[in-house]
């Protein structure tokens, strides 16, 4: 990251006040207590609807609710809108083709002038990945901590968008935008620098947990800010928004140091063998702890996947992460070594057909050759939806020979997710009047709200959002207010569509029943066929189904006078009726049909 | 099932023998032992070799290793050929359109007319699925259990294939086929009817376990046959082939009947509101236990989804499933029931979308609308693959209101195969010179193997074979022998199509970059251009790119003669090339193009 590019606020410049002692925080609230007191009481029923529009904070659901991915809510009060985070989902099997699915930011778009600032709570994907594609729709400057804005940087490098201005914050601090005060939380999660929101608004504290986990043991000796949590707490939150992954899991979710104990195990176990660990390349904590063991058994590491090596040379330079001199070794030079002085850190723990792991599982990646005396460890958990892929590159590489430790009764991954007695902890400690769940399925957000009913929250005073959903709140109460256009956009080689992407849709009607071109020359001057050709693609069709078809088409034609087609479409129609049964008839397949018709 | 259709042999009167002391198996042992003895020793080498070719035991594996699916292994000795199993996998992500992956048969039916039987071990689609495809080409009696051949028959049924010879064999019988005997033995599965196989085959004894877990509590009250098995394996067993799903999982698998002792607490603590269990149609005996249940708490039970009606209809037919007079009533009668008095028994167990239970989640099924006064039990394990239908049939419930109890820490479905304890007794009765693991994906194979060897099989005596390969057996070695042609077909439509398909090719290439058809009309006197149309599907194309690759190709056909073009195929290839690289520039996909060229 070059610093110069980034601008670095220092955190009480910015406020004015010292924010850790929530001063700021109470000010705040008094302001807003104030301007309740001077509401007239009981006015003209639509003069009051009005006032209260204006006057409740508007929570508006942009993505990361009733599904996990694609993290975006907005917060808008007045004039001022801030947005917290901007994150993608892969695509599912039913986006064939689709590279990136990113929230449909139309209301912010129409807004932009509104915006003070996207907030981000920290680097994963499902939160800073959309940056890149609606920074061309908006225009705001960027808050987050330093890994986190230094992975965005380099996103928007990428892209080309050089002028966003990013703004790095700490935990501890406090920043100002139009009506909000924002103080960022340390909170533990499996990257560095992650942050939850204290928010002030100006009918009441707003706590947004964003991604967190309690891990009292933490790598890098900081656990979540619990002290100042439950401070908080006491000043009193209005609201609070709190991440729901892990809700379906029973007690706490692991220290990330476990991980280390049990990775020594298996680097003293395997003393003679060469050593190939796959994880996230942005768990910067984790790399740190495969690191020092690397340094411990006297091995040399080669970092293979271009994420890897860019990730860790990034957060090497801004401090993130320590690597001792002359360990690295570049990929290419595993060979002057013995295999038990090596240690391959490799990307590809989802089976990404692309990614380091899944070539050297499959024998196409010739800088490591996979033999008997190799030890696999799959540092990570499946993603749901990547089982065939990840258990296809498990089955490649005991087939080359290796030996692979996953999802073994030994901990070798822990999430970064709170589980239910860690919620229960910051539910204890925020006591929130009004909750609404985020990050999860529906299943998970509901059943996140039984656990805050359990724990005290009122059910009335408990939302599920949906997305396009606007919750709105005053300083007394919480309703479902208007929903607005929000949603999914497809992106799709240089394209960007919408949800109701008829190109999708011919994709997946294409990938199952095929396609059949029914090519038509008509004489412009006779109106008569003259020229009928039948190719299919993506489905068996034999010639003497081409033949027949043919002649239904020229059947069908036959007592059609082409004069009075109104126009192409009216002759396609017509085209497609003449052979769709008898497709579906013969192949049992229903085909796109597809005419073009040419005047000659 | 129609007991006139099925030719049910009695099991004495098939071997004349008492099979159940292991006489037969003796006898049979006997035989081949004194063939041994005949044998000359240390001849000319080239005869030796033909010899032992000639006497060897073949074992040629048509599928269900290296995948959990589609299971058929064949034994094959001099002119004799047995096979076992016929199954099914369902295709995967990456074949779109396909129905059903069969096994490839050209070896069994180039050697149709030695196919003395085809011996099915239980009524699972992974074991019987195929049958209505393979029996097509091939020509052998069919040997099952009740149940088994019961789910046979229908399929048959379906596929108008009425002259296929199905066989009713009992646990505990022995049936000849050519030079092999086969005694049937009892096994527990989550389907009535499995066995497993004892073959005597003139180099020794194979034993098979066929899918299994070893249950103490079974609902019908018959445990696997583990004295049978343990005087088997003292007699000396060859080779055994053995089911290693579960061998990633340390003890033993839950008896069926914990699943009844948990539901019951359901029934208990939902008095007052209507209850839906979904689970898999062919698991006749939690079926009965979820009857049982219904009885108890009085309520009527409805079945929703037609494989469910059918299964039970039949299994009720043949006895495997007690249905009470007056319990069963039509799920559109459920009207006149209050919800306490109801259950309905659905299918849908993985979210396939066309199920009873996706539909009522979804809200299109108006038998049954989904309200807050349902609890919705799914007792099966999630499919790996079905992770993202089936949590969302969930997150669809949930909405509606419902409570939705699954994977929950109650045990509401247990498995159908052996966990790492019982194989270890399995290994321990049998005690196999030679053992081949089956039933698994690659490193499911690897694991059983390895546990084979910790309980003392040598580790050269064990071979983890794919498809295709042919296993060469004698009394004393075992070796890898031939190739053979195996592996996957495609059914599709009305066609079956083999793995090298470019119809599946195709449409994967269209399901993730779409087609642009180019039309290109040619004056057939002066070989002149004199037309030409471009049309995409499946990805974005503007109307600006579609006129600048109009102007490419118009451009490179402009220097070409088209008179010294070749053939269409060449003129195809000119066109592709004259617009490939401006697509991928334009949209950064790939498109499929497919050049129509009309001479008119």
């Amino acid at each position: 990251m070059k610093e110069d590019k980034i601008k670095v606020r220092a955190k009480d410049k910015k406020t004015n006040k010292t924010s850790k002692n929530g001063k700021a925080v109470k000010s705040a609230v008094k302001g807003v207590k104030t301007k309740k007191s001077q509401k007239p009481l009981k006015t003209v029923k639509l003069d009051k609807k009005e006032r209260e529009e204006k006057k409740s904070l508007k929570i508006r659901f942009l993505g990361g609710v009733g599904e996990i991915g694609k993290n975006m809510t907005a917060l808008e009060y007045g004039k001022d809108i801030i947005v917290i985070d901007a994150g993608i989902t892969f695509p599912g099997d039913n986006m064939p083709g689709v590279d990136l699915v990113i929230p449909d930011v139309t209301y912010l778009a129409e807004n932009k002038s509104r915006i003070r600032g996207i907030i981000i709570t920290h680097g994963h994907e499902d939160h800073i990945g959309s940056i890149p594609y609606v920074m061309k729709d908006l225009s705001a400057p960027i808050f987050g901590t330093k890994l986190t804005l230094t992975l965005i940087e380099s996103k928007l490098k990428e892209h080309k968008l050089n002028e966003v201005s990013l703004n790095c914050i700490k935990a501890g601090s406090t920043i100002k935008l139009g009506c909000f005060s924002i103080e960022f939380i340390n909170v533990n999660h499996s990257i560095a620098g992650a942050v939850g929101l204290s928010i002030t608004t100006p009918v009441g504290v707003v706590f947004h947990s964003g991604d967190f986990k309690i891990d009292y043991t933490p790598v890098n000796g900081e656990t979540m800010d619990l002290s100042r949590i439950s401070e908080i707490g006491k000043n009193g939150v209005l609201l609070m928004m709190a991440d729901s992954t892990n809700i379906e899991i029973d007690g706490t979710t692991m220290s990330e140091s476990v991980v280390k104990e049990t990775l020594d195990h298996v680097f003293a176990d395997n003393l003679k063998k060469r050593l190939i660990i796959a994880t996230f390349a942005s768990n910067v904590h984790r790399l740190q702890q495969i690191l020092d063991l690397a340094v411990k058994y006297k091995r040399k590491v080669a970092f293979s996947g271009r994420s890897m090596i860019n990730i860790a040379e990034a957060a090497s330079k801004i401090g993130e992460l320590t690597i001792p001199d002359n360990l690295i070794i570049d990929v290419e030079k595993i060979k002057n070594f013995k295999d038990e002085q090596v240690l391959i850190v490799s990307t590809g723990t989802q089976g990404e057909p692309m990614s380091a792991l899944t070539r050297m599982a499959s024998g196409e990646f010739n800088k490591v050759v996979i033999s008997k005396n190799d030890t696999v460890v799959i540092s990570a958990s499946v993603i749901p939806g990547n089982e065939k892929m990840i258990y296809g590159v498990i089955n490649n590489l005991y087939k080359l020979g290796a030996e692979v430790i996953y999802e073994s009764l030994e901990p070798i991954h822990v999430s970064g997710h709170a589980c239910r007695g860690e919620l229960k902890l910051l539910h204890t400690l925020i006591k929130p009047k009004f909750f609404i769940p985020v990050h999860g399925e529906y299943r998970h957000l509901k059943k996140h709200a039984l656990l805050a009913q359990s724990i005290g929250v009122k059910e009335s005073n408990i939302a599920i959002a949906e997305i396009g959903d606007t919750v709105e709140l005053t300083t007394k109460t919480m309703r479902m207010g208007e929903k607005f256009k929000a949603g999914s956009r497809f992106v799709d080689g240089v394209g960007i569509d919408g949800e109701d992407s008829f190109v999708l849709r011919d994709r997946i009607r294409l990938s199952g029943d095929g396609l059949v071109v029914v090519v038509v020359g008509v004489d412009e001057f006779s109106a008569q066929l003259t020229s009928l050709e039948i190719v299919g693609k993506g489905l068996v069709l034999s010639d003497s189904v081409i033949e027949e078809a043919k002649s239904n088409v020229i059947h069908t034609l036959s007592h059609v006078d082409l004069r009075k087609v109104k126009d192409e479409e009216e002759l396609s129609n017509i085209i497609k009726r003449s052979i769709k049964n008898y497709l579906y008839k013969s192949t049992k397949k229903n085909p796109m049909i597809l005419p073009v018709i040419m005047v000659v």
